[in-house]
């Protein structure tokens, strides 16, 4: 009996049940924080939870594999599902509701609207991952406008991702704040994600290239280096040490506009997306040169 | 003094101030109701304001010529703008507020984001006026966003517009209402439109011919007419009675899904776009075959 006493959060499978619950949260004028989720919960999604409960009075976690955001020959059906083992972490971190949609609830007969998000969407991921921002934003769209949040959590590891939210938002002028949360890394470094549970133990290993690189990128502006292009290049070797690395992009790029930098004269963030062993990662740093 | 007393609606430009305003409302318990003009109104916009002061405690009617409406070449920079009339118009309808955005506080810099709907979208003024939906879409989102209405309120006159903005809020699940309202008429039939504005007395005669048209297909197929193709033909002959009458279409079609009928054997929409000296109109109507 180590365990703390926990409570589960409600769980919701269905938008009408959601939105009159959240009715009546709103009418004692509660604030309600969304936390939007694949599943597979990892300490990355609890940190989300628990900015929001730090927040808000009532924190909303999704659980949706959303189709529309994955591209042919990508790994929707083979992507970790973990339901109750996600049920039981919310739970010790006092989520107040687990909203899990059935496919019916989300996407119904007919569905036609997409959310288009140009600039910021378009390079790297957009580039390597035609229409996965479209299905991203539009199911966003959806969930704002499901739960009807005071303020929506995303985590900075998927940094485009967050920065396509946050125009999509201002844009549309949907009245909610957009939270960005540091990424969370297991103790050699690599990046919390879903997907690191594709990986064998080998490439698991492997696979701290991608954090090294960003390491090795933050040493090279500590020390002078201003060149992009040398950057990406001495980060490009960190990422073939690893024999079958497959680099989608390295890039050094303007941390708002996400265009790429020459000289590294403010701000920039270093982002990359490597395959290894047949899984694509991701990582990026805000690196900022001392003066 | 022939005037009734009238109470001027609260004029709005900025979107923090309508924000503030409603949040207010909202405390209250109050229905919003939303009517989204691009002013120059007319007895048609009239009656959805009428329509939301039966069954809102507070009414909105936006003001706003939105450009992304609009294609190249079409009538942006001469579309009427009449707002002194118009708050005038509202006062005696009772509107409690009106929002008249300035441009920058509509489309802000960096804006990226579109709305695109495909389906009901794309037939008839979808294909006539490339974009022109997206840019709907798009606006009135916006609107719904900045507003938060419990309802809101579209006229019949643009048949399409109003299926276009029914599949956007189901597919995004916006919370708010829709509703549909008849058209207006003129006595000799023409459907109201701001666009009426330009057409010269003569012009204004032969635009008669769109609502005959649509007069005929109904009178034929009470007699029994179930070819809509004959139909069809029958309300293009009395299109060319006006001589320079330049069709767009003419079309039968399905009243949900805007696809074409060839026979007819329930609720059809007969709809029609005609240039008549240059300006573009646009009629519909609904049929149904008495059994």
């Amino acid at each position: 009996m180590n365990n703390p006493v926990t409570s589960h959060p409600k769980l919701v499978t269905s938008v009408a049940q959601l939105r009159e619950i959240l009715a009546g949260v709103r009418r004692e004028g509660k604030r309600i924080g969304l936390v939007p989720t694949m599943g597979a919960l990892h300490e990355g999604h609890l940190s989300l939870v628990r900015a929001s409960k730090a927040e808000c009075d009532c924190t909303v976690v999704s659980i949706y594999v959303n189709p529309s955001q994955f591209g042919p020959g990508e790994d929707l059906d083979r992507y970790p599902r973990t339901l109750e083992a996600d049920l039981e972490a919310l739970a010790c971190c006092g989520a107040e509701l687990a909203f899990v949609p059935a496919d019916g609830e989300v996407y119904r007969a007919g569905h036609a609207t997409w959310v288009e998000v140009g600039s910021v969407a378009e390079p790297l991921e957009g580039r390597c991952r035609p229409g996965h921002f479209r299905g991203v934003a539009t199911i966003v769209l959806k969930l704002l406008n499901m739960v009807g949040p005071n303020v929506a959590y995303f985590g900075q590891k998927d940094y485009q991702q967050a920065l396509v939210i946050r125009r999509m938002v201002e844009d549309l002028d949907v009245p909610v704040e957009i939270r960005i949360c540091p990424i969370i890394r297991e103790p050699d470094g690599l990046a919390l994600s879903s997907r690191n549970a594709y990986l064998s133990p080998d490439a698991r290993r492997r696979s701290l290239v991608l954090c090294k690189s960003l390491h090795l990128a933050g040493e090279l502006i500590d020390q002078g280096q201003r060149n992009a292009r040398v950057i990406a290049q001495r980060m490009r070797q960190v990422i073939t040490t690893a024999e079958d690395a497959q680099i989608d992009y390295i890039a050094l790029v303007d941390p708002n506009t996400l265009e790429p930098v020459d000289e590294i004269t403010g701000p920039t963030l270093a982002t990359l997306a490597v395959k290894i062993e047949n899984t694509r990662l991701i990582d990026n740093c805000l690196l900022e040169p001392k003066r």
